[in-house]
């Protein structure tokens, strides 16, 4: 016997807290009063708020895009995957913190190499979840919806999981030329977001026959 | 092949960030301490505030609107719209940052302009990007519900879209008078959210049988 | 011909709003850190804040209750549903502000009547707009459920709605007797909350097959 | 004759509030510009605020886990369900509020006590609330899925509630040892996040047809 939870739930939750998370980021974005003289450079002297924003924002994303991956591949979750999605969405709720600490902390020669190495081990951790949360699912293949084969299995896990060696590697480089590193980060996002990819179907017909996607845009007639 | 990805989560996630930048405008609000002595007063002061909050209400809430439209036309996303999808989420993310920066503007002859254009701007980002969301999808007409027709294809975009070229129309008038350009974004919402519109039905009886439509209101009997 | 969404979206996008504005209220709740060196006294200071929360917590609750009687009657919307939900919403997501001018005005005698009269103001404003909802539904019944009988219209009506008369007379008071409006706001809420009711159905039996209702808590075998 | 409410959008805004009030906890964290000369020893300071964003995160995880495991043998909800299932959203909803003092208070000796005592407080009437929610629904059956045996109630009680005289027995610590108390707390929750468990299945084969959970991860073709 086994204790075993459906999705529906687990992937509402899981999308209020990465959509939660991303929009939250807007409230590192603040010109202050003082540069509202000359409000345009005021805007553009916040360029390393922008690009923490950026990356944080695409970061999430990818995550939200991984997790899609993973989700999608689910019949049922078992008390391992309720465990480690919850500390995964930790690691993303989180995220806003070492992105307002990353902004604030870039062109301040003291504080630069700390945040941006913080800003790194998250996401670092954060994708260690990720992995930890994914063989957790494949080491229980009866988990899985059985048009899963095991030859797709490793291929998902190269493509939808952010990369621990690349993170852990920037992370490295962040000790060295934190701004460098920062830039980094935006570019494994990108790259995430990029290769991301759904299910694979012959282009231009329907694998599946339309009734097995329930019509959750309310269409009306 | 090609990758495709089911609309529901896609759906759940932009509902929430569009729900999410909604609210989150109402901490532009805010009637100082020293207002208090006379709050009327204090609160009447802040009609800037209220302008940007009723502006940027009404224009997510359109844009909110355009996203329904696209996506109850679409059976499966393929990278290009995910990546398209997540940037117009971006913008709209994004849009509490310009909004306060112009409702605290407003009124400051050195700031205004630069706030108003820039506010402006970000709404033009916005237009652009879903309009290249929409000629993705349009490029592959096998992600479109097979019940869209070709002819329907052109008038969905000319209703359903933000107007590119108001945007930049009223970007211009922003330069030369700031006030009044705050009021063209106003009424671009505000037409946008009145002329969208849905499906079209014989009216008075159902297109469609009620089973294609999933009872998400939870009713109990 | 007539123009027609689903509601599928339009609930998921409402519940958002509404659960946000709910969970936001929590920011007005602040002890300051000079109230640290009698803290129980500090917490027990901050009454105000714990009143407005509790009436702005319980009038949202009842609102998304009325929205959730509303809805599920309905079949799917027409325009001027879709703009007047939205301008429900606003009203709704507005409410942080005046909650929070409230909290802070009380015990300010010069304050407190502005605040709670405001306070007010947006809550009649907020019923008058959900009465021309309902009342643009009722002029449109082919859009109900065809199981909702002439006969349910008017009842429904008058339990599901806020009471725009009661929000009248006790703004009324506010002019007067501002703390004591604030109970009346409260009580008002609460009675609401303590009257909306589901559908009927007979007592300990189904009225419907459980089919009619989809799963959405993901349940797994 | 009674009252029923489906239970589709009570779970869609449970879920939204919960997810939102796990996001904001992040607020809570900050690291003063003045710390930014040793950002790491400012990182590492600000202990109390992780170890409360912790015990909160976990404790709200462990929360809507129960939820999950109440509302999924729910079929349907009566004015008792809906007024109680308010309330512990109202408890979770407010829970940010007393973690941020208790971040505030820990290592400040005049308000330490005070703080982690009222934090627990609230942990306790949210768990009576959650208990009140429970025993409402055991004495309508009726309302219960047909497939939840009499037999299942007592240990699903005992299982999925959090534990209300845990709770009472750290509070009663937490006036002698309030640090203590504080890993109490977390203990509490991440023992409830453990013993948390779905539906017992035969591990390795679905009980159920897979039609009876809708494919909410929209998944195409």
């Amino acid at each position: 016997m086994a204790s075993r939870w459906g999705t529906g739930r687990i992937e509402a939750f899981s999308d209020g807290v990465f959509a939660i998370a991303l929009t939250l980021l807007v409230f590192d974005l603040v010109v202050p009063a003082s540069a509202f003289a000359n409000l345009w450079r005021g805007i553009a002297h916040e360029w390393p708020s922008y690009l923490a924003y950026l990356t944080s924002f695409i970061t999430i994303g990818g995550l939200w895009m991984a997790h899609l991956g993973i989700f999608r591949r689910l019949q049922s979750a078992n008390p391992a995957i309720m465990r480690l999605n919850l500390l995964v969405l930790m690691g993303v709720a989180f995220l806003p913190f070492p992105t307002g600490l990353m902004a604030k902390a870039i062109r301040d020669t003291n504080a630069e190499r700390a945040a941006v190495v913080f800003y790194g081990m998250t996401l670092l951790v954060i994708s260690i979840l990720f992995r930890a949360l994914w063989d957790a699912i494949v080491r229980h293949p009866e988990l899985l919806d059985p048009n899963v084969t095991t030859e797709e299995i490793r291929p998902i896990r190269r493509a939808a999981m952010p990369n621990i060696g690349l993170y852990a590697a920037v992370v490295a480089v962040a000790l060295l030329f934190p701004q460098a590193a920062v830039f980094g980060y935006l570019i494994i996002a990108t790259v995430a977001v990029w290769r991301a990819h759904g299910d694979e179907s012959p282009s231009g017909r329907r694998a599946r026959p339309p009734r097995s996607e329930p019509d959750r845009s309310g269409r009306a007639g």
